[in-house]
């Protein structure tokens, strides 16, 4: 017997409490305050809902639910409190079959985080696939999260609450996140090709045009013609995979979208490929339907955007802007191999390079589906954000000279601290990155040279990274650090060298583009967030050509990329592509 | 026809002006200023009261006085505004016979200084000695100081022109400063000895027991004994040198004085070794008077005080006081030399060395002088310092967690940076440090460990080194610094561990000790400066055993140590054994 919407906003609020009766555990007072908020027009705005009335809860009140919960593989899993589904979910992880050994491991894991946390350790171990953990996965968490801030790990805990919550509602309501399975699935495999001296290691590397690079192209574009429909599927001369689903109307203005198949060094399984997967999830299903929109769908698995391998970032996606530089061929790779090498050994025809510029009147514009890569969705428990702009930034790498001298002897009055005049700078870059919204400022490096207890510092190295969502807020910021500096090292009597090693424009989604994302999450009953990319993306690109705009899906483990604890639910992705079809939707509505 | 202090006392202001002719370069309004000081009882009273004129002019008065001065070897030479005794100066530097290459090189520094500070380069080219400098130091020396913060730079070219000054004041007055020359020239003989890997690059490095080691006690032994006829020389069981001077009463309770002649790696040449050469300069000075003091003087060269071959320090005076670990003897120095095959090698008698203990009863005390090794003395323009107090000191080094993320998508309310908190320690460190008089807080360690530009640092290891006069202000400041560091990564949410990994007692000076030393700097018409010593010192080992008290003599370039830019005038080594000489006077006095 599953629960519909119908039922749950028809109920009377009894009626429903006793409904939702074990998705949160020994906690009715949750379902209790979110009745009113009926009726919901999603099983996902119900689930928002009911993680609303918990983020809206006393501290006191979120405690009382993290502690309604059973340790793993605890002594309360013989006791009555445990709840039926606690005892189901943790069965599934094998915690219930453990070795004298392992459960030896998990009591001193329970005992060590009790006494730091002081609430039992919570984790959805059917995870973010909804599938189970391994026993090993669930230790290494266990161990990991230990070293969390009391904080962030009170919130880590109700996070995976709220995914446990999450999976029984799922249960509850017989749904299955059918699409977004289909996208983690398609991440998982890929990720299963590494280049060599990663993959022995269980570690994702995919660097432009190794063997894995190659295989991870190939497999995009067979998932693409076998699994998807596509009618034409390439890889162009710089390595993209590029797939067209044709629409009704040939002549009519296409539909750009994509993003990156490469990865950074043991890096994470969704940075770029969700953005490749989520479409292809689409035209899959349209194909499926047999249906056509009005519109060509080109959808493109960039080859790079790292700039790992070579020196060449945004490679694959500045081709289509008509920035591939010939010079690049000749770089080599830590090897020795020259890109123009490496590119003739995979078959590609660098002759055509120039051809694949592509004439923007052909576009209506470009979107690219990204996994957030940051914090932001995940502190906010929500899945879906919509990018206002790709920062604009501008990095520095600067050391400043002051006198080196004996620590002992030195009287404070009379020194020129080189690390006192960049911590003063780093303090300041802090409170006036802080000052502004959608702005960001980051000493990244920071290191006295050959530095000793015994000495006061008279080199100190340091690098300045400054983005915002306009140039303008960036170089404001910029113009003010370098200023402060520059007081600073007066003020001191030191001296510093500073040079700009990078300097990339804002690229602020399109009015229209952004509007049609924010209309797509709206229509899946879901608030819209709006925020900034931090990071850049191959939307920065195609930015130069055409109107362009991004969709944010949350990233797990505080959002944390370019690592191997990057991270995405099979739920996120379903509305992740649920969204993406909307759009398309709009578009044919507005094409016809 | 040479001056006389009786003749400068008793002139008329303006003849006192004309006597002074030519001292200060075209700059008549030092002495007139100067002139209501009289009378001088000294020389040396003289010097200072002229460069404290000069402390006391205007800004503007004090860079008209730079620019009265020529260029080096510039066109000022062949015109009329250059002084006699300047043309004479650079004459003998050779700056006079320059080949076209240096002629030129010169001119181009001269170019590139007079750009950067407005004012011509000023060099006592006759430089510490007073027998001229060679062009080769000359040209380095300017490009060096080319670098220097333009405040400093002001004040070191005042400091030059009293150099400046006070050679051609000795010329004025016939005034050979015998003892300072005898003591630099020792120290220059013993600094041709220097460790393999180092003496061929000029450099100076003389650990334990090397052979350079071994001649320079051979040195120092040949030199008490036949130089300055100290009674019994012997290198005792660990290396120390050990010279008795007999008093008329064998059974008078003696004087213990010396320092330490091993040097740290390329270091300078008067570090330990100063306090070695001036009591032998006193004592050759009365053996060639045929003079006997009540007491024996018991003068020593300790052999370890550095810890640069072996984790031992004050090897050499710690034997004295009892602390000789016997289990040192196990250490291995990087070539895997144990210090017993050393010591073994060296001929010591390793059995003997707990005799070296000293009985205290047959003590009156211990005195040390030392080259300040800091900048205090050289900044006040004094020669000599009365140290109040060895530090006391504790050290730590530290290592913040936070959290590494994304610097471009990680808000800045969402950080947990590790270098940020680490910064804000640095900020606090330092205020701290200058808010109480004589402690001194030091971050000398400070490193994001392989730290991105594009991300919000993690990790940031850090240093901690605290000093002061005593043990209690050095403990609140201790405990201040680590409460503040507790409240930073509290509010910031990130994690700190940390090692205490020294802590040394403060050894404030025997009142009566510290009193005498005064009482010699005053004999000599000088204001007493009272200081803390920053750094370690044997005094420190002597004073768990028997009353103590310092003598510092100022360094040049900024007092900088353990390093070959460490440099004495031979004038200071002349006041600084007058002041030696006083103490013994004092001490014989009191004995009769």
């Amino acid at each position: 017997m599953t629960l519909t919407l119908e039922q749950i906003n028809t109920a009377t609020p009894a009626e429903f409490v006793a409904l939702l009766d074990g998705v949160y555990e020994h906690s009715p007072w949750i379902a209790e305050r979110a009745a009113a908020q009926r009726p919901f027009m999603s099983l996902a705005q119900l689930k928002l809902a009911l993680v609303q009335v918990v983020r809206g809860a006393t501290l006191d009140e979120q405690f009382a639910l993290i502690r309604a919960h059973p340790e793993l593989a605890g002594k309360a899993m013989v006791s009555k409190t445990l709840t039926a589904e606690s005892t189901n979910e943790q069965n599934k992880a094998g915690l219930t079959q453990c070795t004298p050994a392992e459960f030896a491991k998990i009591q001193q894991l329970n005992a060590d985080y009790n006494a730091r946390f002081g609430f039992p350790f919570i984790l959805a171990v059917r995870g973010p696939r909804g599938q189970g953990l391994f026993k090993a996965e669930i230790i290494a968490t266990f161990e990991r999260r230990l070293g969390h801030h009391p904080d962030f790990e009170r919130d880590e805990a109700l996070r995976n609450i709220h995914r446990i919550a999450e999976i029984r509602l799922n249960d509850k309501f017989g749904h299955a996140p059918e699409l977004g399975n289909l996208v983690w699935d398609w991440a998982e495999r890929l990720a299963t090709h590494s280049d060599p001296g990663y993959a022995e290691h269980g570690q994702l590397t995919v660097t432009y045009l190794t063997d894995a690079h190659r295989v991870c192209a190939q497999r995009l574009a067979h998932w693409m013609r076998a699994d998807c429909g596509f009618d034409e599927v390439e890889i162009d001369p710089v390595g993209n995979v590029v797939g067209l689903y044709h629409g009704s109307d040939r002549n009519a203005k296409r539909l750009l979208t994509g993003s990156h198949y490469d990865t950074v060094r043991n890096g994470g399984k969704y940075d770029g490929r969700l953005g490749i997967f989520v479409p292809m999830a689409c035209v899959r299903e349209l194909h499926r339907q047999g249906r056509r929109l009005p519109f060509d769908i080109e959808v493109i698995g960039f080859a790079e955007e790292e700039g790992q391998r070579y020196k060449a970032v945004f490679l694959g996606s500045g081709a289509l802007t008509g920035h591939f530089d010939m010079d690049w061929l000749a770089q080599k790779d830590a090897d020795g191999v020259t890109m123009r090498e490496a590119m003739t050994n995979a078959g590609l025809c660098i002759a055509d390079i120039p051809k694949l510029k592509r004439d923007a009147s052909r576009y209506q514009g470009f979107v690219e589906v990204h996994i957030e890569q940051g914090p932001v969705l995940n502190q906010l428990d929500l899945p879906l954000g919509v990018v206002t702009s790709v920062n604009g930034s501008v990095r520095y790498v600067g050391e400043i000279t002051g006198m080196a001298s004996h620590a002992g002897t030195t009287p404070m009055g009379s020194r020129r601290d080189a690390a006192a005049a960049a911590a003063e700078l780093l303090v300041y870059v802090e409170k006036r990155g802080a000052a502004v919204p959608n702005l960001v400022a980051t000493v990244g490096m920071l290191e006295v040279p050959g530095g000793s207890i015994n000495v006061v510092p008279g080199r100190c190295k340091f690098s300045l990274d400054i983005r915002a969502t306009t140039d303008d807020v960036r170089d404001a910021c910029a113009a003010d650090v370098l200023a402060e500096l520059q007081r600073i090292c007066e003020r001191r009597g030191v001296h510093v060298s500073l040079e700009e090693t990078m300097r990339a424009a804002a690229a602020p989604s399109a009015p229209g583009w952004q509007r049609r994302w924010e209309q797509a999450v709206e229509a899946l009953g879901l608030p819209v967030h709006r925020m900034p990319s931090g990071a850049g993306h191959d939307a920065m690109k195609l930015h130069e050509l055409m109107p362009q705009a991004m969709l944010f899906q949350r990233g797990l483990n505080a959002g944390i990329s370019h690592n191997p604890l990057e991270s995405i639910t099979n739920d996120d992705s379903e509305l992740c592509v649920m969204a993406f079809q909307n759009l398309l939707e709009q578009l044919a509505t507005e094409h016809s």
